[in-house]
């Protein structure tokens, strides 16, 4: 039989996979798991994905350069949250759904990681593209619940990680329907309504799911709510983040300079807990794919 | 070859249908749909089940009544929306999930419609289902969205539709994520945050979706907007509008006496557009299941 998680090294982190699918999927442990029950959750910027820099940052900042805005990083990190904020509005609202999803899709095509050179939708981890396709291969429905923007990950995700665009769940603005010159339209507004993190996605993935999970995936104190409500199934459950200790092949940091998101609580609930803690060094034989 | 539409007469409201299905579905035809694009969205109540009385109205009155703060239909009435809101706060707010999808399930099991002495669940049409069944069938995903209560909706109607909670989409009042006794749990607040109709529902369908379905069904001007947006789609498509005609066998109505909701303009629209108009007493031949 091949190996189905050839980029995971064979350590306890890859055994305590191995194990819980296992146990799920034996119909006569008492472990056992319906289909129907198999939902697995995955946060993406830096769970399924390089967030170093986010690749909708890297697309906003293209996007403002575009529309004769342009900011640089170091003005970023100086204005902070709200300099954040400016940006998104400039480059995310006042657009059509159609339009947007037309930019996004221009962009992938072109850009480049700055350190890597790579397209940023290449910017994914293979040990966790071949984990999306063991869970799948064994009857689990997968999902994505993203501090990114949902309109933004549809555009160039449902490829990439073979999950369709509906489970693809992330933050949104204020949208208003309206019949515009070449028909019915939604104009996307230039304020965040609903950022999903932290313990919004829960509630995301109560709204949009409506199961409790029986696996999730993160890698910030803002996958911690998420974490712990799938922690809380009456069935057996997984709980995996992912640590950033590779500054050799990726990055290493505890801390996200431009946003603040830390680990502290999470690795001090993934040690108090049991959860499985993935170490990028020594975890992982390969980050990304060699194709 | 069975008939799989054995509740629907055979009449052009028919033949436009099963000539829709047959068009996208033939792999030779100009109109040929791919099946991941074969998504069709439905209302709920008066397009796939009797809306008079709501039944999640008569489940917030008998909850109302077991809390100790009954209500009349009179009252409500003269209340109007602003009592009708009181009720829904009273009846669905400071509740975890999980004890509100006990409630419903306990209440959907026992309560019965005043007029048919049936369940709620069976006061569902018997021909919408046939119709769930054939697009099921051939290749699409029916979702449900509706001005109805998510949390409500999940309780009992993904098995008497066959649809997966997921894909049951209404409105939701603000969620707060805690750590309980007994875990986590989520905790419903008690204001309406997303009423799902009108122009929310397209919003709602890109969100939570994130495809243009190409089949629509409603019935009233709330429904118009999510009709419009599909009849917007780059594909063949079809709007299907159910309208109330047999005072008989079910209710004969234009206008819902309590939430105000009409047929005036979703009726101008399908004339002029030259959607399908489903006349209830004349285009079905049984209402509900005999089973």
């Amino acid at each position: 039989m091949p190996d189905v998680l050839p980029s995971w090294r064979k350590t306890p982190t890859r055994n305590s996979i191995v194990e819980f699918v296992a146990a799920v999927t034996d119909p006569d442990a008492d472990t056992f798991v319906p289909e129907v029950d198999r939902v697995a959750v995955f946060d993406n910027d830096g769970t399924l994905s390089t967030e170093n820099p986010y690749a909708q940052l890297a697309f906003a900042m293209d996007r403002a350069a575009e529309l004769g805005k342009p900011t640089t990083p170091e003005e970023l990190e100086a204005g902070g949250i709200p300099a954040v904020l400016e940006l998104v509005k400039l480059t995310h609202g006042s657009i059509t759904t159609d339009e947007f999803d037309a930019a996004v899709r221009t962009w992938i095509a072109t850009a480049r990681h700055p350190r890597f050179g790579r397209s940023y939708a290449a910017m994914v981890y293979q040990p966790m593209i071949e984990l999306l396709g063991l869970l799948h291969a064994n009857g689990f429905s997968c999902w994505i619940f993203s501090g990114g923007g949902t309109d933004f990950m549809r555009a160039w995700a449902p490829s990439v990680f073979g999950v369709p665009p509906h489970r693809i769940i992330g933050s949104t603005g204020a949208v208003t329907f309206q019949i515009g010159v070449s028909g019915p339209e939604l104009l996307k507004g230039a304020d965040v309504a609903v950022l999903d993190d932290g313990a919004q996605k829960p509630i995301s993935i109560h709204r949009s799911l409506g199961q409790r999970p029986i696996f999730a995936a993160g890698n910030t104190d803002g996958d911690l709510p998420m974490l712990r409500w799938t922690a809380g199934s009456p069935h057996q459950s997984l709980q995996l983040v992912v640590h950033h200790t590779d500054a050799d092949r990726e990055y290493a940091y505890d801390k996200d300079p431009l946003l603040g998101s830390g680990t502290e609580q999470v690795l001090a609930a993934a040690a108090a807990d049991g959860w499985t803690v993935v170490d990028m060094a020594t975890d992982w034989s390969a980050i990304y794919s060699t194709g």
